[in-house]
């Protein structure tokens, strides 16, 4: 592998929620984020085919507003807690930005919009893939 | 969200495993895929500060030999399940073929080497992220 080598993520849709900032967000889904809108792009309806309701799915995000130099940080902002790596922690900041979500699916609305429930990303954050997640493996 | 809109990832790291091509490898962890070493680019070594042998994570991969323009498969390659879409498959072929496996950590190697349990990527697959797996929320 070379240290330059890059690679280039085409967001696939977006997040539509009630979220509007970071600090309105829950650190995690079950600290009760609301239910959200998956918008895609009508270019990927096709790769929606067969999901239904009450699939559980991954949900993987661009997390658009995180810092991608933190290394460290203090787990739930909580400083009484020591300076954990970034690889240990759920923290949005880390060098690349990945949010990783499972959902239930609660609807479809038309072609290419997928209702599901405790999201806690913001409104506005890309969308970058949807996977069905594995209950053997307990996923993910 | 702009059609145009892109974000770039850079790998953190590479898997190390016995797996060398795609046709060894199982589909999922679980149906005896070996164990693995993750290794980091030295410069993300304080990323994983408290990092330690028990731990689950998830490993976020990029599948580097995917076919990113499928968005229909057949799951497993079973041709007697009918054409799904990507997005409720854990196809590698998809828009943006990002792996995500949870692993159990078994050991660290230095500042930068991670063991970790059966992960069914392939040696020389790039890794773009690791973060703790939530218990509670079943992950991920």
């Amino acid at each position: 592998m070379s240290a330059r080598e890059q690679f280039v993520v085409h967001p696939i849709g977006v997040v539509r929620s009630t979220l509007r900032t970071t600090a309105d967000a829950p650190n995690q889904a079950y600290e009760g984020a609301p239910d959200a809108l998956i918008e895609l792009e009508p270019a990927y309806a096709d790769a929606l085919h067969r999901v239904e309701t009450g699939d559980e799915l991954i949900v993987l995000t661009w997390l658009h507003l995180a810092d991608r130099g933190t290394l460290q940080t203090h787990p739930m902002g909580d400083e009484s807690i020591p300076l954990t790596g970034v690889f240990r922690t759920r923290s949005p900041d880390r060098p690349n930005p990945i949010g990783v979500h499972r959902v239930t699916v609660t609807g479809l609305e038309g072609a290419t919009t997928v209702r599901v429930d405790a999201l806690e990303a913001i409104d506005g954050t890309p969308v970058i893939d949807l996977k069905v997640a594995l209950r053997r493996s307990r996923d993910a």
